[in-house]
């Protein structure tokens, strides 16, 4: 695995050496499209459907999480981009699942028609197996980063993603809903669906950079409450926000047990205000650069400034 | 990810203090069984799902290729045991995928319903992606295995999986068959479905074992005949074979390209004497202890221990 060679327009940045969250999103893109360019070993069908899936518009959360966490010197950027590269390639392979047919059956996904309408069931479902492998053998072979980081990060995602993470909520999210009665399990739904993958961005960033545990555990903190926000954002949004302005398909979760179909939009607004300010008090005690993560959430959540403390 | 305690019976050998197959067998599904039970933060339908794909009847053949050419040192056989459940785990992934409907709509498979059918799709695929995940979590976390070593492993896995490897001969198989003309195209595509993950498994003992890069060419000449013949085999088996015996659909590949449809079963045939011969002699070369490898070829291919070198 050769690291990136993007390089971030550090002086873009308002707070002086650090990056900022757009020009981290601008390089993530750029790495992601030279990982899925130029593969003559690959069928050409499944290479376009992974582009496909990759490349639609995103926002590119989990990524510019960990780099904003991982506060990474200038000789570890290729190498910290990889790994959130690897994260993104993790969660769109997440998202390719979650539209199945046998899944939320969706039609629309990142302003794209979701990859099997496109490509058909068959390599959507080999486009998804491609990109979780390789975000495993992107970790592995992390230029520069210290063999035990690297396993690290391995497990951890790893982890993130199996059957008690990512695995776990979808098949609670498709075949276990009914059975959610209260708050406490919509939220560990939300957990499961969103928080964990942020979470796992997040240490990942914070394993990189070589916080002490009690920094770790400070990020991770930030980055679950963070999770479990947008994933209530995202609810809110299901059935405020149009298609187009979402780029998917929206009131998927009518018939679903959300915070949303429990309690009311206002009441999940509100939810949803109190774990940005635990985000907020959780990151300040980890000692991460504040602003750039701040700006991130201004910018994803559409609030003034002043509402966040 | 703590190894196994399962120990090998190694006085059941015919060759002193070498294993021989079944006894790894054994162990392979003893040590299986134990890392898929009792596992209180996955959901039950899921863990069901994944016991019922990884538990039902097989030979188990990759994780004791890999076993058999580690040789491993009695403190080293948990660690080693695991890897090879690791490969097996991403083998039966590879099998859930296969068999679903938008793939080869399989009903019957290791001698059970296959997973989709037992159940569902949506839990089928999460089963998959469960299974594959964990295989890099076990391989991160290899009890007493150089962080090099385990590093190597994963990428390498990676590489046999991904874009390039198994979802590459998955894709060519559902949706490039009728392309192939020849039989190098054929074989290559054998090479994809089976080899691939033989050659992975075989690689990944040796590195195990720690051989020097000609000792591991070798190993991987003799796991690529291998492989090729027993892909061919199991295409003979397709059409002469009943669905009791094989424990999985029959004639499934009748319209598919294969060296049987396209030169009939008895040049098949020869084509798996002649890759059998050249695995025997390349696992000559490699300087494993040949004994019970060959024995495991023996019984597999059905053979008078007379037809190998």
């Amino acid at each position: 695995m050769t690291s990136s060679n993007a390089s971030l327009d550090l002086n873009s940045s308002r707070s002086g050496d650090i990056a900022d969250a757009i020009s981290v999103r601008s390089a993530v893109e750029h790495r992601l499209e030279q990982l899925v360019t130029d593969l003559p070993g690959v069928p050409p069908n499944l290479q376009q459907a992974v582009r496909h899936a990759l490349l639609g518009e995103s926002k590119r959360v989990r990524p510019v999480l960990l780099y904003l966490i991982a506060e990474p010197k200038p000789w570890e950027q290729g190498a910290v981009l990889d790994a959130g590269c690897a994260v993104e390639m993790v969660h769109t392979a997440s998202l390719i699942l979650d539209d199945l047919p046998c899944m939320d059956d969706a039609q629309l996904r990142r302003q794209r028609p979701t990859t099997h309408i496109a490509f058909g069931q068959s390599t959507a479902i080999l486009a998804a197996i491609a990109l979780l492998t390789k975000a495993f053998g992107i970790i592995a072979g992390l230029d520069g980063i210290a063999e035990a980081k690297r396993l690290r990060l391995s497990a951890l995602l790893s982890d993130a993603v199996g059957w008690e993470g990512l695995v776990a909520g979808q098949e609670i999210d498709v075949n276990g809903r009914d059975s959610l009665i209260g708050v406490t399990e919509v939220e560990e739904l939300n957990w499961l669906k969103t928080g964990v993958l942020f979470v796992a961005a997040a240490e990942m960033g914070a394993i990189l950079s070589g916080m002490d545990d009690d920094r770790v555990e400070a990020v991770k903190r930030f980055a679950r409450h963070f999770g479990v926000a947008f994933q209530t954002a995202d609810d809110i949004l299901d059935i405020s926000a149009s298609q187009g302005e979402l780029g998917k398909d929206v009131q998927k979760d009518g018939s679903k047990a959300t915070l949303v179909s429990l309690f009311g939009a206002s009441k999940a607004q509100l939810s949803c205000q109190e774990h940005l300010a635990r985000a907020d008090q959780a990151l300040v005690e980890s000692g991460v650069n504040a602003d750039p993560l701040r700006e991130l959430m201004q910018r994803l959540f559409k609030m003034p400034k002043a509402s966040l403390p």
